[in-house]
Formats: structure tokens, C-alpha cells, sequence
């Protein structure tokens, strides 16, 4: 298809689309002729990557180092996903130089294997240190209910991921991480309404601070 | 305590303590003097649940709404928290007047309760539009098993919730739904790799590519 043709198909404007080109994160189409060149189903789901990125805000080099690793993937397919990941927001101002003590005693006692240079053990680490700050610190009882349950999600996230090709399996991995986050958010805010709902039906505050209630419930 | 030892307490600078009592943030101090009032423990603990809320970005109106329902609540904890809740980012640019037919779909499948009004509710429909713009759409697959997971957290976070007041009610339920979501999120990513490192050790992108390495996994 001509140029115009994948500015209708992907609805990135023709300036973008030239943008993208000149800073490598568009494949050259095959030149037709002096002035005109061909593009493909390639250039096209390239495209739809390159937007959705960009549309969650991540800058270009983060963006080129993604597409880098779908082009030119590293030995194996775990290196792979785990470099493209780690350019991800978001990102921390400081450098991977923390110790990250709060987010390795939760990691050993998980017993996880991590990499403790990406930038989601920090991302762990403000997260813990936040809960701290406001009163509502991370207890083991609360650690091992969610991490039980997040493992149960990651297992359908990578069961469901394709491995037909590198492309599929790097562009699944990013915008599975990314995408499905709020959506899993969202969830959780709705579960409260809906557990809390039955759990505080017509209940009053004076209902659970009247010891005579307390001992009914 | 003098204005100067709340500021000393809580590390909310003077100016602020300021702003916030004119704001109606803060409750005032019971009269000393002409000039001086007294604060005591009410006041740290509201101007750490304000410092929290700001350092998250809410707007001010937001702030106040949840300040508001913690002085006065509702008729039911069901509704002074709802909303409480309803006050959180994120925050929708269209009012609440969509259909939201993919959320709908999705709380219709888990036969789960809801206030359609909350931004909640939107939150979801505009996470599951992003999911299906970048060619992941949620499957029913997919959802029953994030639904289930997503239950057992909203069900350890209720459990959790302490029901003494008002005030430690609210303020658990508004800061534990924010400030566990980048925990949760971080957890999730964390399990993809220890998983992944299981799943994938050592396999390139060929070994999934070659028919017969595929019969054997």
C-alpha cells in the first residue's frame, strides 16, 4: 500500500507516520520508484505498536528500545521480554543505585527470583514506602493473601501469551503489563462495592462502635 | 500543642497549616488566648490524611469531599465510603453520561453490584477500550480468572479495614484503594519474571518456533 493508504489504515497522521520513520521506529517501506515506496501488513501492526505507546505517554527512546528488542530480540525469549519491560513506566527519577529494603524482604519472603537492576523493584520499594508513610504499612498476613492471588493472574497473563513469533510475544508482554493494570484496578475498586455492599448492608457507624452489635456480627 | 509543634509533628509547613485552616482542611484549635490556639491529636491525623491526598494530586474539591464525609457521614458506612471512594482519581474528562456497554458486560458476567454513577464504572469501560484498541480485547477466559484473584484481594482488604470510626474507616478505605493499587501492579510484574525465569529458562524465540520442541513443552 502507498503511504496514504497506511495513514487511513492506522489513522497516524502522515506527519507522524514520516516522524517515525526518520527516527527508525517505522521500517522503511520498499521503494517503487524514485519517489514512492511500499508498505505491508508489518509497517501497519508496527504502527499500532508505536501509537499505543506513545498514547501511554512513554518517550521515544523508551519507545525505540522496544521495538528494538522486537527487531533484533537478545538470546532468549525471557532476556528478551524482561529488557522490553523494564523500559516501562514508570520511571524514578533516582538511579538503580537503591537498596530496595522493603521491596527484598517482601521479594525473600515470596521467595521470587527478580532482577534487582529493573526499575519495577524500585517502582515495589515508593509503592511499600508509601503504605508506610500513611499508616497502612504492608503486614505478612496482607502479603501473602495478595501475593497468592497476583500469582494466579500472572499465570493466565503468561498462559495466554503467543510465542508464535518474537513480535507477538514482546508486543503481548508490554501491552499486557501496561494495558490490563487498570484494568485490574477498576476491578479491585468494584469488588470492594460489591463485597462491601452485602458485608455493610443498611449498617451504621454507631452499629459497629455499639459493643452489642459488634458481638452479633 | 502551638501551631509550631503541629508543624514540627506532622512536617506540613506552616504556610500550608495556614491554607488548609481556611480552607476548612483542617479543623480549627480550640481558642487559648487572642492569639493562640491549641492543637491536639485530631489535628495531626487530619493533616496527614490531607498530605496524603495532596501528594497524590487531588484537587482540593476532592480533598474536601473526603474530609467532609470523615467529620460528617453518611447515613451508612455502605455510602459514606462509596462515596469517599467516588472522590479518587482517576478522573474522567466526559461526565457520567456513557453507557459504558463493555463494563457492563464485564459486572453482568460476575453478577457483581454497583453504582453505575461512580467514575469507577467509566474507569473500566475506558481500560477495556485500551485493551481492545491495542488487540488484546478481555476474554472471558481472562476475566473469570482475574475476577476470581481480584475477589480474594478486595475480600483480605475488607477484612483488614478497621470499623472502631468513622474517621479510621474512611481514611483506610480511601488511602488503602489508592495506595495498594501501585503495590499490587508492582507485584504483578514482579510474578511475570519469576514465572517467566521458570517458564522460559534458557528458550530462544526458535525453540517455539520449531515444531518439534513444541510437542515436547
Amino acid at each position: 500500500m502507498r503511504v496514504s493508504e497506511l495513514v487511513a489504515a492506522t489513522g497516524v497522521p502522515l506527519a507522524t507516520v514520516k516522524y517515525y520513520l526518520r527516527e527508525g521506529l517505522l521500517m522503511p517501506g520498499e521503494a517503487s520508484s524514485a519517489t514512492h515506496a511500499e508498505y505491508g501488513e508489518e509497517h501497519v501492526r508496527r504502527l499500532a505498536l508505536v501509537k499505543a505507546l506513545a498514547g501511554m505517554g512513554l518517550p521515544l527512546g523508551k519507545i525505540r528500545t522496544i521495538v528494538g528488542l522486537v527487531d533484533r530480540p537478545a538470546d532468549t525469549v525471557f532476556e528478551t521480554i524482561g529488557r522490553a519491560l523494564a523500559a516501562l513506566p514508570p520511571y524514578s527519577d533516582a538511579g538503580p543505585t537503591g537498596e530496595h529494603p522493603r521491596a527484598r524482604a517482601v521479594l525473600e519472603r515470596l521467595g521470587q527470583v527478580y532482577e534487582p537492576s529493573y526499575p519495577v523493584v524500585a517502582q515495589l520499594e515508593r509503592a511499600l514506602a508509601a503504605a508506610e508513610d500513611v499508616g497502612i504499612p504492608m503486614t505478612d498476613e496482607r502479603l501473602d493473601v495478595y501475593a497468592r492471588h497476583v500469582r494466579g493472574i500472572a499465570e493466565i497473563d503468561l498462559e495466554l501469551m503467543p510465542t508464535d513469533t518474537p513480535e507477538s510475544a514482546v508486543e503481548y508482554a508490554v501491552l499486557g503489563t501496561v494495558i490490563y493494570e487498570p484494568v485490574l484496578a477498576a476491578l479491585r475498586r468494584l469488588a470492594h462495592q460489591d463485597i462491601g455492599a452485602a458485608r455493610f448492608a443498611g449498617r451504621t457507624f454507631d452499629d459497629f462502635t455499639d459493643p452489642d452489635r459488634q458481638d452479633e456480627s
